[in-house]
Order: C-alpha cells, then structure tokens, then sequence
C-alpha cells in the first residue's frame, strides 16, 4: 500500500483545439486539468494520454502500468479503436479502476462494461445543477457536505439507460425540473468503475474544489486490490467422485 | 397478456451433427428438444434458430416477432456474426427476453450484455449436481421443491466472472467439491436476461422435468413489458431557467 | 391466479378527526379513499382496518386472508402495538405484499423490515414535486409516462435512511432544491415491500389519477407467490458423511 | 487513518462454562481466543465483553468507544436485553461496523438490522465445509486463495433467510450436499455489516488461519468512515417556491 498509485487521465483533446471557449478555460486541455490537481497528491504519480496520439497513448506499457484510469471523452468516441477498447476493458476486469467523466457515459469502454446503451436526457442551457450526496458514508464523499452546486452545467436527465448500480452516490437537481444518478459504482471483474457525471467542455467545471475532491476520492476509493488476468480452467476434482464406466469415452472438446 | 407468447430457441446445432452421442440424446437438436416441451404450452408459440441459417436465422424480422429468445452455443460463440449480436443486443435493451443455457455464458451477446469475462471453473466428469432453490419466491421456481438434482452434468465451479445478479435463484453442488450460481438474472435496458447453469450437450439434461420447469418459467417471467427503442434526447426545461446573455453563443454540436 | 386478490388498506384514521382540512379532502378518511379506487378493479377484494379498531383490525383472520397489505401512518406511529407489528412483520416474510405509503417511511413495521432509521428531510410548503419513472419496464410503472407531477405536496428530500433498493422506480425532483427516491422495492423473506412517497394529508394526492395507477399496479405487483412459514430446521445429510467416532459424543443443544 | 481501530469482541460465554468440550478449545472463552488474534495487529485496540457483565458489557462508554464490534451468540440469544440491542443498532446506523459470527445470524441485533428470519438448515455432524471465494478482490479475501476447508464444521444450508446482500463473499459446499452463503455484507445506515458462517462452539475453527484471516481483514474492512447521529429536519427551501396564500394555514403538526 506504500507505492504511489499509478493514475493515468485519458482526454479526447479535441473541443479544446477547436471551440476557443473549451481553450481559454482548459488551456492544456481538460485532462491537464484534471491530472494537475491529482498530482497535488504526493501518494499519485499521473499521467495524461489522448486521442490523437499513437494508440490513443494508451500502449500496452502505459495500461500495464496504471492503476486507476480516468477518461473524458465526448465529439469522438467513434475515432477510439475497438482493439484499445479492448485492451482496457481487459485490464479493468483484471482488477485496474476506471472513473468515467461525464460524457464518456457514451464512451466505447463504459459501454462495453456496463452492457446497456447509457443514453440519457441532455440541455445545454443555463441550469444550476446541485448533487445531492446520498452515500455520506462512502470514500467518494468524504470532504463532501450533504450537497455542491455547480453554477452552470449542461443537464442530464433520466431515464438514465445504465445497470442498477451497486452503489448510488450523487443524485442531481437541475433547475430546468430533471434529476439524474450523477454518481455511481459498479464492480465489473476485479476492476472499480465510477461514473461521475459533472464536466461539460464549455463550463470549468473541473476547476470546482468539490469536483476536484470527488475526482481525487475516487482515484483512491479505485484502487485496485488484485491484478487476476482471464482463465476458465478445466479443474480437476476436489472429492471423489463416483466410478462410471462411459467416462473415459466422452467428448473432450475443448471448452471454448 | 391474451396475445401469445413469441419464443424463439436458438441452437448452434452442430455438435449434434458431428458427435453420434449427442445425436443419440437430442436427434433433432437440443433447439428442437426445447422448443418441443415449450411448444406443449397454449401460451407460447415457439420456433428454432440455428447457427448455420442465413443470419444465423435471427433475420430483422424474426428478431421483431420475437419475444423471448433462448441461447444454446458452445464450441462455435466464434462464427457468430458481431452485426447480429448487435440486433440481438439492441432488441434486448428494447425489452425482449432473453435466455442463456449453460455454455452459453461464452456466447458474445451474454458477454455483451454483462460486460464481464463471464468465465468459470469446468470439468467433464462423473459429477452430481444438485441445484438448490435459495429463492422459493421467484415466479422461476415456482413448482421446483427445496433442490432438485442432475445424476450426471458437466461441472462449473466459482468463481464465476459475472457482475452481481440482480437476483441469485439457484446455487450448484457438485460432488467433486465445487459449488456455482446455476441461476441468476439481471436486468439490462427494459429486458430482462435470465442465465441458467445446467445442460451439456452429451447428457439428456433437457428431458428432466425440473429443468424443463424451469426453463418454462423462466421464459414466461422474460415477457417483455415494453418495447422501447434507445433514444438520447435533447429535453427542453419544464421549468423557467435563469437568463444567460451566454446562452445563445454556446456550441451546438451533437450530443453524440 | 384466477382468485381475486385480498387487499387490505390499513389508515391511522386520525388526523382526518381533528383536522377539518384532511376531513375535508378525505371525509372517509384516507384509507377509504385508496380502498374506493381500488375496489373499481374486479380482481381485487378490499377492506379497510384502522388504528383504533381492536388490534388495529389486524386480527389473525384478517392477517391471514391479506395477500396485500397497504400502510398509511403519521402522528401515532408510536401507538401501534408492538405484537401486532410482529404479526404483520411475520406475514410479509411468509409471502405478504405490503405496500407502504408516504409518512410510513417511519411506521414501525417498515423499519422493522429495512433494519435502518429511514430517516429524511422534509418540509410542509408549497413544492411541487415531479415523479420521474426511472424503470419504465417496471409493472408498477405500466400506464405511466416518463413524468409525472403533484401540483403540492409535502418535500421529502435525501438523504434517504434506507438500505440500497432492490428496484428504485421513481425518482422525485422538489421546486424547492431536493431529491428523493419517491417509489423503491424491497425483497424481505417471501414478501414484496413497495414504498411510495405521495401521500401527505392535508393534499388531494391520493385522488390523482397517476397517484391510483401507481398505487393499483403496485398491489398486483406485491402479490404473493409463496406462503412459506418460517423454520430452521435440524437436516440429515444427503450424501454419505465421513465416520467420525467422536460424533456420537457430540453437543446436541438445539438451535435456538 | 493513524489512530488505533478500536475493536469490542463480544461473546455469550456460556457454552464454555458449561460444556467441558468447548472449554478444552477455548479455556479462556471464544470471545478472548478471537481477542488474542486481534491483537497481534498493532493497527487495533481490543477489548472484549460477554453476556453475564452488566449491562452485557456494552455500556454506552463502551459503545462510545468502539469502531467495530464482533458478536458470538448462540444458546442465549433471548437473555439479550431490547435496549442494550436498540443501543448497539443505533450506532451500526451511526457508523459502527459490526461482524457477526456463526449463530449470531439469530442474534437480536443481527436480525433487527437485517429485518427478516435469518432462518437456515444446520445439521451438526462430521461435514467439512469448503468456502469458496468468489469476491477474490473484496478486502475481505486479500491473502485467501480460491478456497479454504474447516475439517469438521456444523452445517449451515440455504435457503438462508436473509435480505440479497450487497456483496457476496464466500459460498461454502459441505460434505452432506448443501451449500450455503458464508460470507456476505450488508450496508446499515452508515456502518458496515459482515456475516461469516464458521465457529461452532466444539470446533476449534476460530483456531484456523484462514477464518482469523479473514476475520481481521473484515474488521478493517468495517472501519468507519463517518459517525452521523440519526436526525429528520425540517428544512427550509434552497430555491424559491411558489407563493401560496393557504400556507399559512397549514398544520405544522411534528413529523414524527
């Protein structure tokens, strides 16, 4: 539990060369953002990969040494490859955690775990948004009081199209009259998975100490307790099992 | 609830092609070995689907006429088409049913719906099973006594790699010392999907009563009560927002 | 399945004596009110029982030809009998629905059943509250849209003393700033346990339409499947058991 | 995270007076043999108190000063007081976790959390019992291989009467043919609650690396992360409602 938790923040990295109102609150990007305040954390070492770099900057390498995995994606989902998809779906059902912001509800990798479509209501508007913090106990509220706001947001609403998550965190009021599960776990393999909904490109959203001690405390709640790859191993039997004659005659297909 | 139930059976129907064995337990396949005492019901009408049709026989409109779908595969989960599992995927978000038998935990739509490596323990031996009902009140047990039990399967052993079930039905014995969740159900989109553990192809696991009940059951619990295509809208507010002199310069680009 | 539904509304029947304005919206009392809409549905049977009848009107013959059982309480949660919750407590978890209303988040067999303080805020104003049905595949959401509103109701807000839901339905977005998670189901033993949150007596919620079909639908919905007493009983082995010389020797102190 | 855990083993400590069998495995009682284990970790602080002290050795001091409290109870279940439960539910509600052991799971404090039987088969013969992991990265299991065996244990067979869990840790398979959900967590309120089926009193399981393994991982595990007393305000608007010339006429008669 000593070594510093390997943390790696994935951004699309493409609203902020584009939409100069993304830039000049993000300058660096938002996952520049992001990593800069989790580096204030001596017991982190993070890193930051994006789209357009090879393979998404998400080699081999860098997935077998992260522990816990944020993506931000939104305009592109559908440029990320399936066969990075892949890989770290692979690496999260081995035990590494993933925190999924805010638009990466549509995401290839949160899709792929959770199963279901993830659609959602949306508005970009002028909504206020207030999360409501139904799990004070939890790791990912400790810091937090019974709720935040967020001046300005993009809305969510539901019918939010995700599993019944193992645990529910935040629920979000917006002034437009819709609520949405704004925090939520699901355990997927030996891997975390936290969906936070906050973080609209146009709104520094990412800027908000609040935000910032969510983010921090799901980096730490995501840690990973093993790293067990895939197997479905023929077993041999424990206890002795009954004589039959026809057994040695059986199919031995494999089992895939 | 007067309409008739539309079940389809879907079998990969090839290792009854190939292993005089299985041919001699299920001589017109185990698809058809189920639909035959699914067939017995007044409720349902039942046709077969098989691997090696067009379309793997789950056509656009097979698929819309379709219910609840059973799944059978084993040694061919590779031959199925991706763009076919999407259909299937899609129809069950939408609301239909769906059933998996045994080895079709490794079938891509299971895996696709769950999200997880859905692997297991195995062996093909001489073991017992004895199913035991942790869930007397769920409308698939009812008729099925405290346990019921298969003189020979194949074994499937813990730990299994599937999310947490929604609910857990049935819990496995084995005489080689193993136990399994034989049967759970989870709910994805407005679908609901229902695994059930027994059925290796070279034993007649699908001519006992307490495995046709439960199949039976479960397949009337699977009745789809909507049917609702995935849609991620943009919602105006329902209620006034503030004013924004920004509002009106903010991006507009697709959710998506 | 044929045989009607026995459902019985349970009322407090108090504030609607000593306050004119819930005499006014309820001159019957509110327990009639819910009987009176359900009675329109000839599969059901109802009748009412209230506070102050002998044993509340929960006598044993009444319990025991209750499938269903609603729950609306208030000011004298504290004088309900602690036998008489035993019973009831006792009969939900041989199968019994019970379908708890409003302030009975704090009646005594609620909390008996959820273990928790099933705490909350709350404030008497003039709030809207709007119901957004967040499992649209649900039976107790049948003929219900993706919304609906109570022009004045009491706010419930979180966080909400519960423990996690099995199923959360509706969640409840309040004009004054506050969520709530309005309509949740509950396994408890072989029993359904539906809280809804609509309810407070000095409105009309319970003539609105939406309110009824939430209310009727969660009746069939609770309908048993099982009435399985509760017992722990002492069993033989199924399977041959090592010898074990010193067993004979051994503690045969019962159970309890 | 730096001060001591402060750990109350609680335990009837009567068996041991009386039965000559259990007092030769543990002579100084269950309580202090789980006690003396505990201690070995400098992380925690342990104290231990029994059925026969006054006040049960749980005075509200003692309560005060407890994290996480162990409960062994067996043949005297009924000797515990009401209140001293109703004390110790308020604080697991509070914060406190609690782990209860073997029999326990008829304990008035475990069922008044839980809310339903607790019900179970048992036969108390020459099974082994065989736990299998199947959460291999829930802190619980950390330095637990697949499985662990008890030589000679009771038996403890589904259905168990309990509410789903939350996590489900181990599934034990017995030589007999049953099976049985051995490790298994709930949240309540704020605090932590963990079953785990082995420790007949005339075994010496509480002597087994394996169950003091996991029984000291599940006390970290139950650490609390908060301490909120229960509280139901009144709370006043965040946002402006409409105004309303009946409010002032309303009742304000108490919530409760």
């Amino acid at each position: 539990m000593s070594n510093p938790l390997r943390v790696t923040v994935w951004g699309e990295f493409r609203h902020e060369k584009k939409n100069p109102k993304v830039s000049a609150i993000y300058p660096d990007g938002m996952h520049e953002c992001i990593a800069a305040f989790l580096r204030k954390d001596p017991a982190l070492t993070v890193r930051t990969a994006w789209l357009d770099q090879p393979e998404h900057g998400l080699t081999d390498a860098v997935l077998a040494g992260t522990d816990v995995l944020l993506w931000w994606g939104h305009m592109a989902h559908g440029d990320v490859q399936d066969a990075i998809v892949a890989k770290v779906r692979a690496r999260v059902l081995e035990g590494m955690g993933l925190i999924a912001l805010h638009s990466a509800h549509y995401a290839k990798i949160f899709k792929a775990l959770l199963g279901t479509t993830c659609s959602l209501k949306w508005r970009e508007a002028t909504d206020k948004e207030r999360l409501w913090n139904v799990l004070p106990s939890h790791p990912i509220t400790q810091g937090i009081g019974e709720y935040f706001e967020i001046p300005a947001e993009e809305m969510y609403g539901e019918p939010f199209g995700i599993p019944t998550p193992d645990e529910l965190i935040f629920i979000s009021w917006f002034t437009g009259g819709e609520v949405f599960r704004s925090g939520a776990t699901w355990q997927r393999g030996h891997g975390k998975v936290f969906y936070f909904r906050p973080g609209h490109e146009t709104y520094p959203t990412y800027h908000l100490p609040d935000v910032q001690k969510v983010i921090s405390n799901a980096v730490h709640w995501a840690r990973p307790m093993v790293n067990i790859p895939d197997v479905c191993p023929n077993s041999p039997a424990l206890e002795p099992l009954p004589e039959d004659a026809e057994a040695s005659q059986r199919s031995t297909e494999g089992h895939k």
